[in-house]
């Protein structure tokens, strides 16, 4: 991170003890010294308006849609124009489980060999920077759109959530619309829903204004009955 | 280098020790297994036509060319359409010796900071082969979304306006929300959003569903009125 000029790391539950020695160490880069622990993701990207996992899976990724790094370091670099970017890896054993990627907007992948797909943590790390601060030279023109904060879609999510389970929406209807064959829990489903839908700011609170309207009728409605 | 598509290294005099355990290990990658060693720089590059040395150099090296890694791969792959070409990397401790670079045509670094040149090696070797592969076969990730038909969208906007009306969302809420100082009607204004979303086919239809359950919620209440 240090060599390609990434300053804030941010980490969820990091094992206590190597943690704690690695930010005490004569020497620990400053950047470690500086990192922000986290008890959950969700906490971790609050102020983030793009969460991005990087994932060793095909592209054939049902949940998401998967970029190559070098189209995602693009999208990426016009996105920090406008906001926070998280960049999610997982743990060099057990990578992001459905629970952390459920937080992303999308996914992006390391174009390795088909037949060697799972890279060492601090290799993915060190080549997706490089990507990254690489085509910092190309800035494309900026976007105009300030994406939803992170903390907003998860208040979206929240609220439809409880909507749904208000008006008996179904893992069945869940699984008709598309989403075959997956176990994912439903709220898993529904954060990946929302992020799917690429917020502007307006929008999320717009939406969230909705949803409101709508859980407001519903409850007077069974204060009728 | 598996990741990667590299299948050749080549060591010079490497700790015995280590190497021999990590060659032995169960599940060694191929490529550890069928790894040369060679007692000199000298005999490990003995039939390569190009030599280039990695270095966390600057680029004022009064000995030697250096060449940034983007511009260096290009013409390492120019290079290997005639011939072998060795990348050489110094041990992490030390680095290359002057005697190492000696075997050098000229020297690539990795654009870092210039305050935080010097890579950990195995992160250094992942960049380099990482743009090393890049350049060959870069194609743009085709996107594999199938974008909701505009009857489907139509067929939303009205859902959620109705569903809307119902629950008494007023013009004043959608201007709070955002939408100031706009005449359009409602349903522009609705119909607007829905395009915003941006919606993928499945997730048209998976909206639709909830939102369909929701508008049952809300009859149902009414009913018991």
């Amino acid at each position: 991170m240090s060599n390609f000029g990434f300053a804030k790391l941010r980490v969820v539950n990091p094992f206590e003890f190597a943690f704690r020695e690695a930010r005490s160490a004569v020497g620990a880069a400053p950047l470690l010294t500086r990192t922000e622990e986290f008890k959950s993701v969700a906490d971790a990207v609050a102020d983030c308006s793009l969460v991005v996992g990087t994932s060793a899976l095909s592209r054939r990724n049902p949940e998401h849609v998967v970029r190559d790094l070098q189209q995602g370091a693009r999208l990426i670099r016009k996105r920090l124009a406008t906001g926070n970017v998280a960049l999610l890896f997982g743990s060099e054993k057990r990578g992001l489980s459905n629970e952390d990627l459920s937080h992303c907007h999308w996914l992006m992948r390391v174009p390795t060999r088909e037949e060697h797909r799972s890279m060492n943590l601090g290799q993915a790390v060190a080549v997706c920077l490089y990507e990254l601060a690489r085509s910092r030279e190309f800035e494309p023109a900026k976007e105009r759109v300030t994406h939803a904060a992170a903390s907003d879609l998860e208040r979206l999510t929240a609220l439809l959530l409880e909507l749904l389970q208000t008006s008996g929406y179904s893992k069945t209807s869940a699984e008709k619309a598309g989403q075959k064959r997956s176990a994912a829990p439903a709220e898993e489903k529904i954060r990946r829903f929302v992020r799917r839908l690429n917020l502007a700011d307006g929008d999320a609170e717009l939406l969230l204004g909705m949803l409101r309207q709508i859980r407001w009728k519903i409850e007077s409605g069974a204060k009728a009955d």
